[in-house]
């Protein structure tokens, strides 16, 4: 027998190979015109199950994208772990900004160049090869079932029923994902918090056709000018949100948690010279790791209209729209906040446009106890593999699905992710450190190891 | 030997033919896939030219796009009128909102709808008729040059350096244009006055990637909510633009030329309806013709940065990026207005972005003798094919070469325009009515006659 490390050791050449093969199918959610591969992605996971050792495997569909299912069961009275991934990926573009294609991995100084590959192929990969090694050696501690969806990107629309459908199927005793990022590869983290998400998509309508800005400038209100000045109104000078009832229920944190959080080890110069900017903005009277964590935002994510092309046109054009969400922390609602928004942004919408507000999708912010079975097994097995016990730590991301698990199915997850920060996932040139790939396979054999013994206790 | 009226009888179906022909070139100038049909529609109007009975006629190469001359000189005693015109049409996107393609000309309750066809192809198809007219029956009564550009819509960016090198070649008596509107087929105007243009395009960069929004946002300055920001501050409540200095050489009209204006006929209720809105927005304490013609603007003619695909990106962007352009009244100074606006932009920016600002194009503000032997000329004619004497009216758009034919050739314009403002002219199904291209045809040869007449008085 060898160890999980021995393992490592002589197949890493091949755990690289196989994420590579799943990293060049471009399953793209977001975008209907990528179905195919999505499907592709889908069942590249179904045999990679299979081969690994896992029982009664399928691609189930759903009204959307499938999801792949898998199970070990090995006892009734053995704790059970359910895995959750995600095998779907943002989109690309701006492709031109990637050093090499997107979909065609590639490794630079120790790190695998790749859309999804951190978010989330390469963190979901981790437990089948971890789960393959238990398999190998008759090393699996207790059962294990797997829930790999593909539609995370847009909003896991299909999810819920799904889980609905499937409740005695899935029972469990915690639900295990690795979908966020550590503090740095020498300083393990484990993530206790997730922001929630409001995503919103607005239209602003001036006149019935693109006018000659010289015949009807000045005299007719420009859509995409009312555009700007709406979405400059949403925040005041202290970059405080102005959507009325908008901080009404939001968490705030005792003057411990703040002093805790404070303590966390960040620098802010080398992540203004990572970044490359001169100077960070945020909500007046908070800190940038407070600002990115607990914090809620509002953030346009996309905005266009009028002219777009090479050169000048002189056009007063119809329209205007943008795509904007809202970042949400404990306690606020993503409905409630959806709500808040359409109904402030036509409250401040002018008599001479007409403004549409539509939802895209949204999710609940979720605060993960450290007290837990699960999270303390987590930390002796970082503690392990790291030498040092990881540190609990807030996220500024959504996993929206993990408020839906508590709610359907009762459980708690634990967010045992092995990202970066700086691995630019959902932007060109994401990448995921072969350190950090091989780590995640290294630690997870751990944690169901002490997972099993600690609820025996 | 035929009248006019005659003639445009005998060969309207020919005329629109022709025209149609030269629609169907997408001779686009903006964009350089265009090119080849740009040099098309140049030699189209060589030809044209030469059957109609111009001499010299020549496709002249410049550093851009090519200027078609020709000539008719009959008497060195007699005066010469330069007509004007350009064969260079905008882009026609958004194309999907075009009821019928925009390079295939159909006829719809009288009107050729098509890009280019009343600016400028049809009104400058026209001269080209009524001198055919002329040459067929003796009755040119002075000489006429003809210089047709293709680069109008892009700032006529090479038409100074060629005037400038064919000074001798250009003399005359008066610049004849017809790229303007009437007030409408019952009422005819001539232009008296042109806005000037400032068209600058702006880029905020903010950190040196997209990032994730969930793991970034609130920490970092949005380059798209800066932007928003950014231009919303260039207008006050008012109307007002903020850049200082902005106002300082305005003109501002004495009361009787506001009177005489308010008396000009609009309906402002036909004039939202027709444009589908309930309100219309501009400077605080002007008329809706005030500021469209004698008051500056500022419009946002493009907008584009993050995620603007289907479905839904949670991305914060690196860059904004917004075309912006601005309308210009007498003793405005273009460049001088070009520099305020890029001074003031960077000078509003935060610390937390770096701005680009670049300058597209522009052109100088214009305003028309009504004193001028031409304009008497124009109104005795339009007198005789409309039955009524056209009303002077300040135009909002610009056609900045005009001040560039007073400064480089000492010559007026007259702005001999026959299109209407619902013309659609930069938007998607421009058209021009067929009475309004066969009026031209028709007013053209008389104004000749009596501007020959009155010239030698």
């Amino acid at each position: 027998m060898m160890t999980i490390n021995q393992y490592i050791e002589a197949n890493k050449d091949r755990f690289l190979e196989e994420l590579f093969d799943l990293l060049r199918i471009p399953s793209v959610s977001t975008d209907k015109k990528f179905k195919d591969e999505v499907v592709k992605a889908a069942n590249f996971l179904k045999n990679s199950l299979l081969e690994a050792g896992a029982d009664n495997v399928e691609v189930c569909p759903t009204q959307g994208n499938p999801i792949v299912y898998g199970e070990k069961l090995i006892g009734k009275d053995l704790p059970t772990v359910l895995v959750y991934g995600h095998y779907d990926v943002q989109p690309a573009d701006p492709e031109h900004l990637w050093l090499t294609p997107p979909f065609e991995p590639t490794i630079r100084e120790g790190k695998i160049y790749a859309r999804g590959a951190c978010d989330d192929k390469g963190q979901t990969y981790m437990h089948i090869k971890a789960f393959e090694y238990m398999m190998k050696y008759g090393q699996l501690p207790c059962n294990v079932k797997f829930m790999l969806e593909g539609e995370e990107e847009i909003g896991s629309v299909h999810l819920a029923d799904f889980v609905r459908a499937n409740r005695e199927k899935l029972q469990a005793d915690v639900i295990l994902i690795s979908d966020t990022s550590m503090i740095s590869n020498e300083i393990p983290s484990i993530a206790t918090g997730l922001r929630g998400l409001s995503y919103m998509e607005v239209e602003v309508i001036g006149p019935n056709r693109d006018l000659h800005s010289g015949v009807y400038g000045g005299a007719v209100a420009n859509p995409l000018n009312v555009l700007c000045e709406m979405i400059a109104s949403l925040k005041d000078e202290r970059g405080r949100i102005t959507i009325p009832h908008f901080y009404d229920k939001v968490e705030e944190l005792s003057p411990a948690e703040r002093q805790a959080m404070s303590e966390a080890p960040f620098d802010l110069e080398t992540y203004k010279k990572e970044l490359g900017i001169e100077e960070v903005f945020g909500e007046e009277g908070y800190s940038t790791l407070e600002r990115a964590s607990v914090r809620p935002t509002l953030d346009v994510n996309g905005i266009w209209g009028g002219y777009t092309g090479e050169g000048a046109k002189t056009v007063l054009p119809s329209k205007a729209q943008a795509k904007i969400s809202m970042r949400l922390v404990p306690h606020q609602n993503s409905e409630e906040i959806s709500q808040l928004f359409a109904a402030h942004f036509q409250a401040i919408a002018p008599k001479t446009v007409k403004v549409n507000v539509s939802f895209h999708h949204g999710g609940e912010p979720v605060v993960v106890s450290i007290d837990s079975v699960a999270y303390k097994a987590a930390e002796k097995a970082y503690e392990k593999t790291f030498g040092r016990k990881p540190i609990p730590k807030r996220e500024g991301g959504s996993i929206p699905i993990v408020a839906m698990f508590k709610r359907e199915l009762g459980l708690d997850s634990l967010l045992m992710g092995f990202g970066l920060d700086s691995d630019a996932i959902h932007s060109p040139n994401e990448h995921y450190g072969i350190f950090n790939y091989l780590k995640g396979i290294e630690t997870i054999p751990y944690f169901y190891q002490y997972f099993a013994e600690m609820s025996q206790k």
